[in-house]
Parts: structure tokens; C-alpha cells; sequence
């Protein structure tokens, strides 16, 4: 990077969730450009790539990372690819941004963990947004604050009008809930120890393949409870709410709110139909706290241990889905070069 | 009234609203039962007779009031027929229940004033309902515990989804704000002294020959400044709400709430469509309170000078709506006989 | 009863829920009269005696029952003194209204229904009370009309402020969870077959010694998958709330509503603290219902099947809490007696 | 500026809102760089030049307008020094974003008019950054589509915390309600043509002073009717709500939402306290598009026009707060210049 130039970026994938980043770092957010776009789509690659001034397009990660005019890898490609871009970046020391998962299992998260401690330094945020809403942080900073007393147990629904076709019973789990892996450990300061998975009969339709909605149980060793109610075809919106309930009280985030109509014999209001709609924000203030930061020569945020830890969770997840019962969780103890467990 | 026995009620004019309070005489408060009903129409009359056991109908109010079976009077009639039928039940000293308008002008208002005070106590209560709603009474003791400091002003909403075609432009002063003067004076403990009334091109339909909506405006002896849209074919619900402006906050009562359904991206619930949906329970409560209150032989509740009160705002309130002019209201002192001016 | 005269009413038990219902037998519902009360601590029932005119005190619920003056009986003495009382009841044939539960166990639950068929008639209805309050009925109406699709969750909340010293942690399931066991029946028209109790660490204080919060999963034989929290001690209000998500939409009941302050730099309201607060209206309109029923010669309402049927749920989830293991419920087919099913 | 480079600007006056937009044009919009700053006060903007790479300091707007590094001025000096710097801005033939007011007076204003189109293009847009916030914008797309029918009526609240010791009288209505001037004119399409000020009698402690709270009412070219309720000392926090009411319908925006506690007997959340907690993401959208415009050589956003429209309908604001009476607005014929009056 030029002294005090922009931050050069390469996107490694530029699907939905990639070209949206390209839009962001080259519109919204400040201090960065990106240099380099890959995708093993060609075209898609290129497409994207003429709509920034000086971007170059490429179908192999590696050389997109090895660009000299690349500073920083945005990754956004199917988690199966993470690790190998993850080992690009680690070549050449650059501060990645990985959407989620790290990586699909928790095996290759372990290697992601070891090599990145061999770097001495941390090089790696995971894209888990939901720790740049504000009202997730003003859930969390209720919590920290204590007035409520300790937290015994959240209520989540996580909900979206509907998923791709290829979506299977697992992604509930892995793709969606995953989410709540993460923002669970993050609002408590706790690792979850346990999974459950309950399912009613299912809706009808594309809800019937899935097995959707469930009702997926988490423990966690701080004691607390928390139930997810994972609807991924509920039809109506896009709801993300989460209920703690404490000791002297409770909080809750993500009710619908906006602008309330009245007419014909109805009050009420619009619900947001996408993630962008709801986590927009969140998005920008992520990628823009990861560009500062990385200007500085720092990484913050959620780390590769946030990553490994979703992963086990999942995994357990996984499990407790296809057996019915409860799971433990299996995890390595937390290195210290991730700092203590508890927030 | 046999001792112990159930209140004779004469329930004077069985139009919709007479009708529905014999309804609750006879079904929902304990204490009374229809021993009487008239009107002008005989067969409404006998019909609305027929539901009650041991009740007569008949055409003339007088003869009703007449009946010994009769210990009180609810009158229901429309508001130039109250001043006779008051004068029928003061003459056998009866408690009396009279709807709004006590009479349709302040000078047979003042007249029942008058009459009343030569009784030597009170016997009538007017109908003003919404002081026997929860919301109200609860944004009253708010108001006089004083927490929030002095009330600066109104802001009132009252609308309806339509209104009947003989309405008059002078009747959404009359009948509808009628309610908002009874409920200012009662919530703040103040007399009107002038009134200005406001307009916007009205709306399409039947709203266009009322000049409907407006926008009245009141002044109090308190300083307080008050606004009430009224809109009489608002078309989507019955709404009506206040909100109290103070030195140090602000206190809302009116807005919708019940079940809340989401579905097809939209989230709400439904708006009331009638007065008795959202305030029969205030209703049945007024009726219950009056008979407690008759069977002790006292008359307690919104008095004969909130009557008169009312009425002089209202005629102020007609003329500054004919005019366009802000209008004094003028109004005799109120005679000690009811009490105290401020509360 | 004399015809046409008041039904006198033996109100059996006069704590804190039964002098209640003197209260609103003798001044909120019409056409019924206490003719007599019992109770074990005779002071207590010659004290609320005297606060009826005409009422009689008795220590021993047979002999207020056996009393000419009264047509109908209403107990709310504690559930092991049920059944007793409802064999004096059935042997002169009257109508009764049992608070919950019918009794406190299968067993002798299955002793009354088949008492009650005996007599070839219903004479029982059973109070769970939520049955007649406004959202709970626009709710159940809701999902019956289908426009949301087939339920297939309930979320339910019941907190209390706290309770008794003396409350057991069975009671937790057999008190408070019960209401939600008819209303999960009630508002799906289905039978629950298994419960299954998770538990967080509990909160401190007197939730400790409770486990208190809980969550109690129930599994329907219509496929539903029901959760509810139960928090005995949440310290802050009495809430009960129930989100029922269907296929294509979701429903809530219970959001707090009513007077919005704004004051320094907070907007919110109160928390009703009470149960009498929540449900006064749905105990008043459950009693007026039976009280018009009974002047019939019917009984209608929640039936002693329901209360047999919460009796059996009630088993399994005190097992299931004790064991920590998914329970299943075991209950005999439902007597055509008591009608269908489903509705 | 360099061909693709960042866009140089002049901010002119670093006080609170200056100094705030110099942190956003730097930290928080892409595109575009602090090249120069100006305040009569020399240290604060030598103090606020060195948190910026390469600015420099002024206490001459003129010279720093005049600086080549700068390709876009930013005005946020006090409302008299506008008309000075805007000149400067014109000489060059510079973009500009100018804090509202345009200019303290309608005579002024019409001299900006003036000379900006002598330039032959829009060179102007004013900081109405009401437009660009989400919640308006949505209210405003809603009116249009007129699914509510016409709008009749607006009910406005602008409430304060509390303003500076400095602040007058007449100041409630050119700095606060302003803002409801354009909002109005933006959201209906329709000039204002008269103003009424009506006010209580005011609360106590600094309201006392500056008649505060006032009711402020619009009539519009179209038919409208507006009322602004502005209290400058509510205490409570910082309150914007507009609710329009149409023919069939009503639209409210500004309702407080976000995280919602229950705890000791009260649900509810916080109030934002400050105008940028509640449009901070409006203001960076403002200067992002101010931006993207510039660079693109173009001026849109709120013109000019809109900068004198709200100076003369100000100026008949403070007349109608002084005399009491309802006062027309005077305003010259639209030039066809700024595009067709209505939306």
C-alpha cells in the first residue's frame, strides 16, 4: 500500500455476497479501493471487475492475492475454498476479511487456527455482521452492564421469506443458525457445550424437504439456555429477534418497527424481505472497521477462533439433526493467543 | 324501589344507544333491571319491551318516568327531548342518567342547572364515558400525581370510519369534540375559554359537504393550549387518542395495539371499528357506577355543570366554526353547589 | 332458584381466588347471588359472609352445598379438596365451576368424568379462565380461520412477580404451566403427547431453590412443537404471551400496551403485576358464562374432560422435570360424551 | 481536482456541525478529502486541519475557497456569513453544500437565486438532510403513491432536549421549525402560503424565556393543513414524528423503537438524546451524494429555491409569533429555472 494510500483489496469470490462487497469498498466505505477481483466464473469475474476503475479480474484466488497492488483479501467464496485462500493471504502476511463459515468443518478450522498463530499475529476476521448492529450491541452492552442481573436464557427466531433451492436440511444449521452460534457466545461471553434439535411436522411446500422450521436448543457453559427457532421458507420477511431473559428483567431486539400505516381496518407496517434490508449497516460498519484497522497494519474483530468454535457448534448441530438427540460439542481449549474465554 | 331489590330503571329513547343500554341493564350490571322503556316510535318501543321481562313500553317519556315500578331514568332520546324528560324525573326526585348532550344548548342548560339546584342534590350524571375508561383515568392520575410536570398541551385525535348522512357540519363539533371538551376539562381541571376551528381542504366524498376533517383548537384558563383533528369519514377506524405535552414528558393513551400478525410481508393488527369495540367496557362501567350509586340514593360522575359546560363550549365552538374567527366561550361562574372549579 | 329469580351460588373455599369470586358474583355479574360459602378456617368464611347480604357461613363444603338456597356450585378450595366437593355437587345434580385444577391427579380426574357421565349430562366446567379473554379468543380465531396455514410452533412465555414461599418446584409445571397446557389445547384443537422440561442454571434468589426459570416443551398429536418459559420469580411483572408461528405468517398475543410515557430519556409503560390485572375481564366474562348457562340448566365451557386432560399432561411434565428426560403422556381415548376430538 | 482523484473541499465554519462533517468527509464518505477549512476562530481551525492529512487552515472563507486544491465548499458557518462565502464559491464556479438557512432573510436568498442562475446551472444544494433519511423518504414515496389518498393533514413534533442559552424566541421558528418548512414543502409538493403561531402558556425554567412550547400552523398551496408542535426544553430527548393523514388513511413516522427492556414493572427503551444519533445516517448520505454528484460535475439534492421558500416562509413565521396572527407568506413566482412547482 502507498503510504496513506487507499487500501488496495482483493475479492476472492464475487457472487451475491462478493460483488455486494465490491459495490461497498468502491461506493460506501472509505480509505480502500478494490485492486483485484477473482471468481472460477470468468465472466462473472470480469463483469465485475469493469465496473471499477483499475481492477483486475482473475479465476484463480492465488494470483488475484498475489497482485503486488493488493494489500487486503476480502474472501466470499464458498466456504469449501476459504482455507486455501486463507493459506494465499497467509503467504504473503495480508489481513483477510472471511465471510462465514472459516471453513465447513472443524478439522480445517483447526489448521486455519495453527496457521495463523504462526504468524505470530492475528491476519483473520470472520464476517459475523451481526456484532456491527446496533442494536445487537446494545443488546450486548445491556447485558455487560448488569442492571438485569445474569443472563439464564435467549429466545431467538430467525426467519427468512425463503432459500435457494439447493439449500439442504444441514444449512438450517450450518448457513443459518450458525449465525446464532456466534452471537450467542458473542452477547454471553460462553461457548455453547451442548446442541438439540426439535422439529414439529413441517410446513408444506419447499418447508417440507427441509424439515423447516426447527427449534434448535443450545447450552452453553456459563449455564444459560437459549432456544433458535430457524424458519428458513416462513414466506412473510426477513426477522432476526433475539429475547434475553435475566434475572431482574429481559431485553429484547429486532421487533419490526418503521413506519405505521393505517387504513382499511388495519395498523402496522412493512417487514424487511432481505438481509441487506435488516444487517445493511452492519455490513458497512464491518468492512469499514476491518479497512481502518488494516490500514493501522491490525486485525479486530470476530477471529479465527470464533470461526473454529461455529464450526464445532455446528458440527454438533450437524449431529443432534440427524440423530434426534442431544450433542455435545467438541472443542480444543481456547489458546491464549486468542485472549481469554470470557468477554 | 323495593329494599334490596333490583334499580326500576325507564330507559327514555331505545335508538341504538338506548337499546344497547338496555341490553346491559338486563345483562351485563348487577342491581337493575328494565322496568320501563319509551319512545316516540311504539313499536320500537314494544320490541325493545319484549326482550326484558316485566318491562312496559311506552310512547310518552312522562309516563314512563310515571311508573312506580320506575326508580331512576336513563335517557337516551335524542337532545332536544332531554330538557322535558329531565323536568319529568326531577319532579319524583329521581336519579337520572342522561347521554350527551345534556341539552343541545346552554340555555336549557342552563335551565336543568337551575331546576337541579332547587332540588336541594345532585341527581343527574351526564354521559360522558370516556371518564370511566381505564386508558383515560390512568392518563388522568398521571396528569395529577405530576411527575411529569405541569401540561402544556393536547394533541387530540378523534375519528371515525363514517357517519350517519343527516350529519351536520355543526355535529362534528356537537357530537364528536363534545367528547374532547368533556375529557380537556376533566384530564386538566380547567375551563375552555375560547375556541378556534381550523380546515384543510376537506376530503373526497362524503367527507366534502361536512368540511370534513378539521382541526379544533381550545384555550383553557390554565394557560393550556389543546388541537383535536376531527374526522368523521376517516374510513380505515375508530380512533381516539391523546396525548398530554408537559413541563418534563409526555404521556399517550389511544394508540392501537391487540394481537399482531405478520404474514405477506406486512406486520399489524387490527384497528377498532366502533365505539362500543373501544369503549364498551367504559360504558358498562359508567352504567354499573350510576346504579351503585342510585341504589345508596346518591348521583355521583361527570355532573349537570359538565353538561352546561360542554354545551357553551360547543356553541362557541359552532360560531368560531361558521366564522373562521378564534371565539370566546361565554359561561355563567360555576354555582358552588357543584363544587370546586379545579380539581 | 326461584323462577326467574338470581341463582344462588355456593362459592366453596375462600382464600384469595375464592373471595374474589364473592366479590364479582355479588357486585360484577348479574342474576346470581352467594347464598353460601365454605371454608375450612370457619372465621374466614363467616368474615366474607358478612359481606353478602343473606349469605350463609359454613365450615363444611357438603353442608353449604346441601343448602335449599343454592342452585349452583363454584369451588375454589385447593385441588386435593375437589373431589369431594364435586361428589356433593353431583348428587344434587348441580351445575359447578371448578377452578383449576379439576383435581391433582389422572386418577381421580378419571373418577369425576366418570361420575359426570354417570349423571348423563355436563355439569362441569372447569376455570381456566384464559379461554374467555379477548386476545386469546381473537387468536384461537385467527388460527382457525387458516389464512396464516397450519400452526406448527408456539412460543409461550408465563412470568410471574413471584410466588409464595411455600411453591414447590412441581408447581411450576401443575400451576402455572398448566394454563398453557389448555391453552396449547384449546388454541390448536389438539392433545399433547409428550413434555419434555429444560433447565438454564436458575436465577438467584428464590429462583434457586425453584430451578426456576424453566423451559417446558410440549409435542401435540397434530405435529406442533410448543415451548414455554416459565419464570416463577422474574421480578419485574405478570406476563403471558404466546407468538404462534403458522406457515405462512405468525400471531402474537400479550405485547404490553396501554399509557406510553416519555420522560427523561426513556418511553415505555407499566407492567401489569398481577394476575387479576392481566385476566380480571376473561374471570368476569368465564363467570357471567356460567352464570347464564346455569340459569338455563346447561353447562358449557372448558369441560372436566380438559381438566382430566391438563391432570394427565400435568403427570408427564412433573416426571419429565424430575427426570430430565422426554416424557411421553399417557391418557385414555376421549369419551364420546365429551364430544369430538378436534374441533 | 485530479482526473478520478478525490474531490478536494472547502469546509467553511468548523464549529459542532462543521467539525462534524469534516470527521465524516475524512472518516466516513468515500471520494472526497478535507483540503481546506475556515473559521473566524484561527486556533479551532488550526485544531481541526491537523486531524487531517494535507489540510490547511483559513480564517478567510474567501482564501480558502480560493485555495486550488479545492473543488467543492462546504458551508456550516452561521446563517449571515453564508451569502459572503457562496459568492466565493460562485466566482469559481464551485459546487456547494450550504447549511441551512441558505441565507437569514428572503431578500438575501433572492440574491443567491439570482446569481446562481446567472451561473447557468445549479451550483447549490441546502442541508435539508431531512430528505435523505430513510423514514422520510419512505412517507414521502407513500404519500405519492397515493394508495392513502390526498393528504390533508400533517401533525408535526420537533422536540429538543434543551437548546443553547443563546437561543430566541424567533429562533424556534427560523432554525427549529425550518426544518418542518421544508419537510412539508418536500413531502406534500406544495408551498406554503400562511403561518399561525399559537402558543400556552410556557413551562417553566428556560422554556419560560422563549415561550416554549409553541403550536405552529401551515396552510399550504394545495390545501394542507400543518401543525408543529416545537418545544426546545422538553428535557426528554430529542423527538421528530410526523404523522400525515390522508383520505383513507393515515402514515406516522418517528415513533421510538429499538431495544425494548422490561424490568422493574416498566417496558421500553431509551429516546435518542441528539439530532445526530437520530439522523447521523441521513447526514452521511446528504454529503455522499453531495459527493458523488460533484464529481460527476452535477448539483441536486435540495436547491436553492428551497433555501428561499423556507427564508420567506420563516420570515412570516416570525411576524405570526410576534402579532399572534395568521400571516401570508410572500414569495416570489417559482423561476422556471429550479423546474415545475409541484412534484
Amino acid at each position: 500500500m502507498a503510504a496513506n494510500g487507499p487500501l488496495g483489496v482483493a475479492v476472492i469470490g464475487v457472487g451475491t455476497m462478493g460483488a455486494d462487497h465490491v459495490r461497498r469498498i468502491d461506493g460506501v466505505v472509505g480509505g480502500a479501493r478494490v485492486a483485484a477481483v477473482a471468481d472460477v466464473d470468468g465472466d462473472r469475474a470480469r463483469a465485475v471487475a469493469e465496473t471499477v476503475e483499475g481492477c483486475a479480474a482473475y479465476t484463480e484466488p492465488a494470483a488475484a492475492i498475489a497482485s503486488p497492488e493488493v494489500d487486503a483479501v476480502l474472501i466470499a467464496s464458498p466456504g469449501p475454498a476459504h482455507e486455501e485462500a486463507l493459506s494465499a493471504a497467509f503467504e504473503r502476511d495480508l489481513p483477510v476479511l472471511c465471510e462465514k463459515p472459516l471453513t465447513p468443518d472443524p478439522d480445517s478450522a483447526l489448521r486455519v487456527l495453527e496457521a495463523e498463530q504462526r504468524l505470530g499475529r492475528r491476519r483473520v476476521q470472520v464476517g459475523f455482521m451481526r456484532r456491527f448492529d446496533a442494536d445487537y450491541t446494545r443488546l450486548r452492552r445491556t447485558l455487560a452492564e448488569g442492571g438485569l442481573g445474569r443472563p439464564l436464557m435467549l429466545h431467538c427466531r430467525h426467519r427468512n421469506v425463503s432459500v435457494h433451492p439447493y439449500f439442504t436440511r444441514e444449512m438450517l444449521i450450518t448457513d443459518c443458525v450458525a449465525h446464532e452460534m456466534d452471537s450467542t457466545r458473542w452477547l454471553l461471553g460462553q461457548e455453547i457445550t451442548a446442541v438439540t434439535v426439535l422439529r414439529p411436522a413441517p410446513g408444506s411446500g419447499p418447508s417440507e424437504a427441509l424439515d423447516d422450521p426447527q427449534l434448535v436448543i443450545f447450552e452453553t457453559d456459563g449455564g444459560a439456555l437459549v432456544d433458535v427457532e430457524i424458519f428458513a421458507h416462513c414466506g412473510f420477511g426477513y426477522q432476526v429477534r433475539t429475547e434475553a431473559v435475566c434475572e431482574r428483567g429481559t431485553a429484547r431486539i429486532g421487533d419490526d418497527h418503521g413506519m405505521v400505516t393505517r387504513t382499511a381496518g388495519r395498523w402496522g407496517g412493512e417487514i424487511a424481505q432481505g438481509y441487506l434490508e435488516r444487517f445493511g449497516d452492519a455490513y458497512d460498519r464491518e468492512v469499514r472497521l476491518w479497512v481502518d484497522a488494516a490500514r493501522r497494519g491490525e486485525v479486530t474483530g470476530p477471529s479465527a477462533w470464533d470461526g473454529y468454535a461455529v464450526a464445532a457448534v455446528s458440527r454438533a448441530g450437524v449431529v443432534a439433526q440427524a440423530t434426534g438427540r442431544r450433542t455435545p460439542v467438541e472443542m480444543i481449549e481456547r489458546p491464549a493467543f486468542y485472549g481469554p474465554g470470557r468477554r
